[in-house]
C-alpha cells in the first residue's frame, strides 16, 4: 500500500474515533513510520495518538520523532507519563533527544525521571557536544574472561531485552579495563563449556569518552564495525557506540562539509524547518567576507584602466573575456579542492601526500591548460575577431589561471588541515574569490607585455 | 602502538625473513590492517605475505585489499590458491572483485571456482551494476514459520559459521515467499517451544533485485535497518544486503554527489589511484561546456560597449564592480543550491515542497540582499568615491542578482530532479555559469535606465 494511502486512512479512523482500529493499523506498521505519521498531527491529535500506541512500542516511536513533535508532547503529557516515557527510552536517545530541549522543559523532564536515570542523564549531558561520550549508550552486556558460554548465554536471556545490542559481548577484568569483544554470533557456534577468553578477540578497536564523533565515524568506517566500545581516561568500558547511530554522525559531518563548502554556517535543522532569519544568518558573514576580497578584485581592474580602455577594439575584447576567466579559473579551483577535501575527510589522502597531490594537479593542469587554451585561442580569434595577439593573450592568461587555480585548490584545503581548520572550508567560494584576484592580475600584466599597452 | 611503529616492525620481521614471528604479529591485528600493511608491499613480497597469512583469515584480509593488490596477487598465485580463496569469500565480496577484473582474469578466476559457486557469481555479474541483486549476498539463513526457537538454534549451530549475517533470521512460506523476519535478539530471549511465526515481524522492509542501490540506501538510512532482504518479480527471497555494504554504497553515493557538484564526471577511483590523464578527462568536458555558455556572457559586455566606456571615472568603476557582482551572486546561487540538493538527496525535501521552498528562499534573498545592498551602496560611494547615482545601479544590481541566484539556486536543482536528471548537476559551476550571465544583463540595464547612457 502507499503511504498516502496509509496516512488517509489512519486519519479516516482519527477523525472518526475509531481508537481500537487505529491502534491496530498502527501496530501493522514500522515505529519510524508511525512516527512519520505523528509528525502531520496537531497538538491535540498527537497527544491522543500517542496515547492510543501500545504501550511497549511509545518509548521507540518518540525516539523516531522530530524534536518539535517531541516537545509538543512533552508540554501536553503530564509528569506520570513523561516518566514511565523516559524510563522506557534508551539512554543515549534520551541525552540526545535532551540537549535539544529548552532549559525549563529539560528541567521538567529530569525531575521526572528516578534517580539512578536522572543521574546517568547529567552525566551524559556534561560530555562536550559531538563527543564519544555524548553519542554513547551504557545499554550493553559485559562478561568476565573466566565466564564460558553457558553462563553467558544465561545472562543474555535474563538481562538482554533492555539492552540496546547484545550482538557483541565486552569482557572486562577486575579493574572494569576492556580485555576483549566478543561477537555473538561466534560464542553461539562454540560449545557450551568454551570460557570467553579463549575465544575473544583481544585486540578490540575503541575511543575515548572525549574522543570527537568525526574519529568515531573513521574507525567504524575503517574497520566495517556494528558497534564500537568506549573507554574512560583509565581504559575502563563505559558506554558503547551503536552502528546506526554512527550513520547518523557521518550523515551529519558530510551535510556539515557540504554546507562549508558552499559557504554556509553548518547548521543541524533540516532545510524546511529552519526560520528563513536563521538561514539569511548562516550565510550573510560569509557573502560579506567575500564581497570585503572582491574590493581588492576591483582595485586590480582599477589600476589596470589603460588596459581596459585600450584604443579599438583591443579594449572591449579583453573586458568581455573577465566573466569567462573568472569562471573557468574558480571552477577548476572548485574541481580540485572538491577532490581533496573529499579525499581527506574519507582518509584516502594525508598530509604526506602534499606533494605528491600537488605535482598530481600540476600535471592535470597541463593537460587542462593546453586545451582550453586551444578553445579559446582560436575562439576570441574566430569568434570575437580580435587579432593574433589579443587571442594570444585571453589564451595565456587563462592557461596561467587554470594552472594557479588547481594548485590553490590542491594546497589550500590541505594546509587548512595542518593548521587545524577544517579543509571544507577552503572550497569553492574561497578558492573563486582568491583566484579571481591573481587570474585579473596575471591577465593584466601579460597584456601590458604582449601588447605593449 | 602507532601504526608506522607497527609496520616498521613488520617490514623488520620480513625483511630478516623471520616468517614464524611475522605470522603470529599478524595474527594479533585485524584483518582491516593486515590488508593496509599489504598494500605496500611489492608484488613479490605480497606473495610472500598473503602466503604466511592464516589460511582462516586469508579470505577475509583478501576482501579488504584494495583492487589493485588482489589483482596482483591473482595474477601471481596458482590455480589452486585461487580456488580456495574464492571459495572462502563471502559471495558479494567475490562479485564485487570480479566486476571490477580485466576479463582475461576473470576467466582464469571463474574457471578455478568450483562449479556451483561459478554459476551463482555469473548469475550475481548478471545484475545491472548498482542494482540491489548486484549488492546482495545469498549467505543468510532462512526457516519456515512453523520452525520452533530449539529448532532454529539447532540450524544457525550447523550452517551459522558459513552465512554473513546470523542476527536475522529470514522466515519464508512453501513459495519461498518472505513472510517476516526475526532478530536473533528476540529469538534468543524467548522460550525454546515457541513457533517462529508467532513472534516473527510480519511487515518486513525489503527491495527488489533490480532497484537501484540508491533507493536501498534510503530505506537502510530512513528504517536505521542492520540489514535488507533482497526479493525477486515474484516476491521471493533472494539474497540480503548487510549495513556494512550499505554504509559503503552510501559514501560512494556522497562522493558522487560532491564529485557532480564541482563539475566533475564522478568516478570510483581514489583520488592518488587515479591517473593524471583520467582526472583531466573527468574535467575537460564540464570546463569546455561553462566556456562555452560564457561566450554568451562576454557578448553581453560586448554589446553593453557603451556603458563601460562612459565618460570620467563611472565606466571603469561599473567594471571595477563586475568581479564583485559575478561572485557573490555566484556564492549565493550555490549556498541555495548545496542546501536543497541534501535536503533532496537526504529525502528532507520533495518535489511537492517547490513552492515552499521558494518562497523560502524568496524571503531570505531579501534580508541577505538587503544587507549586502546597504555594505556595497555605502562601500561603492565612500570607498570607491563614486557618486550616489553609480553606487546606486551597483547595489541595486547586486540586489537583484541575489534574488535571481537564491531562485535559480532553488529551483534548478529541483526541476533537474523532475525531469529524472540527478539535481547534483545543478550545483555551484553551472548555477554561477548562468547567473553570472544575467546578473550583467540586470547591471547593464539598470545602469542605462539610472544613469541615463
Amino acid at each position: 500500500m502507499e503511504w498516502e494511502a496509509i496516512e488517509k486512512r489512519l486519519n479516516t479512523l482519527l477523525e472518526n474515533g475509531r481508537h481500537g482500529e487505529l491502534r491496530g493499523a498502527m501496530m501493522m506498521l514500522n515505529e519510524v513510520d508511525i512516527a512519520q505519521y505523528m509528525e502531520t498531527l496537531d497538538r491535540d491529535k498527537l497527544l491522543l495518538v500517542f496515547r492510543i500506541l501500545p504501550k511497549d512500542i511509545s518509548a521507540d516511536v518518540f525516539s523516531y520523532m522530530s524534536n518539535e513533535q517531541k516537545q509538543t508532547l512533552i508540554e501536553s503529557i503530564g509528569d506520570n507519563e513523561i516518566r514511565s516515557l523516559i524510563d522506557d527510552m534508551f539512554l543515549d536517545d534520551a541525552v540526545d533527544f535532551l540537549e535539544e530541549l529548552p532549559a525549563g522543559v529539560v528541567k521538567r523532564v529530569l525531575q521526572n525521571a528516578d534517580p539512578e536515570k536522572r543521574n546517568l542523564i547529567n552525566q551524559f549531558l556534561r560530555y562536550p557536544e559531538n563527543s564519544a561520550g555524548s553519542l554513547m549508550t551504557i545499554e550493553y552486556l559485559e562478561f568476565r574472561g573466566e565466564d564460558t558460554v553457558r553462563q553467558a548465554m544465561d545472562i543474555i536471556r535474563r538481562e538482554g531485552l533492555d539492552k540496546e545490542t547484545i550482538y557483541t559481548l565486552y569482557i572486562i577484568d577486575e579493574g572494569r579495563h576492556l580485555i576483549g569483544t566478543l561477537p555473538l554470533r561466534k560464542m553461539i557456534l562454540a560449545s557450551e563449556d568454551t570460557v570467553l577468553s579463549n575465544i575473544m578477540d583481544r585486540n578490540p578497536v575503541s575511543v575515548h569518552t572525549t574522543d570527537d564523533q568525526e574519529k568515531v565515524a573513521e574507525l567504524v568506517r575503517h574497520y566495517d564495525l556494528y558497534a564500537i566500545p568506549v573507554v574512560d581516561k583509565e581504559d575502563r568500558l563505559v558506554g558503547i557506540i551503536t552502528a546506526d547511530d554512527i550513520m547518523d554522525v557521518i550523515e551529519e559531518e558530510t551535510t556539515e562539509d557540504f554546507e562549508k563548502m558552499a559557504a554556509l554556517t553548518p547548521s543541524d535543522d533540516e532545510y524546511l524547518k529552519t526560520p528563513v532569519f536563521k538561514l539569511a544568518l548562516n550565510r550573510i558573514p560569509w557573502l560579506l567576507l567575500m564581497a570585503v576580497i572582491a574590493i581588492f578584485t576591483g582595485m586590480i581592474i582599477t589600476s589596470y584602466e589603460d588596459v581596459l580602455s585600450a584604443s579599438g577594439s583591443v579594449g572591449i575584447i579583453l573586458t568581455a573575456c573577465i566573466p569567462m576567466l573568472m569562471d573557468t579559473g574558480g571552477n577548476c579551483g572548485s574541481q580540485s579542492s572538491t577532490l581533496i577535501i573529499r579525499g581527506l575527510s574519507l582518509g584516502q589522502i594525508t598530509l604526506k601526500d602534499f606533494f605528491k597531490a600537488l605535482w598530481k594537479e600540476f600535471r592535470v593542469a597541463i593537460l587542462v591548460g593546453t586545451v582550453l587554451f586551444a578553445f579559446t585561442f582560436f575562439r576570441v580569434h574566430f569568434i570575437n575577431g580580435a587579432d593574433w595577439g589579443v587571442s594570444f593573450v585571453v589564451g595565456a592568461a587563462l592557461f596561467c589561471t587554470i594552472a594557479l587555480a588547481k594548485a590553490l585548490g590542491c594546497a589550500m584545503p590541505m594546509l587548512a588541515k595542518k593548521l587545524g581548520l577544517d579543509p571544507a572550508l577552503m572550497a569553492s567560494p574561497m578558492i573563486t574569490t582568491i583566484v579571481d584576484m591573481s587570474s585579473l592580475f596575471i591577465y593584466f600584466t601579460i597584456a601590458k607585455a604582449v601588447l605593449k599597452i
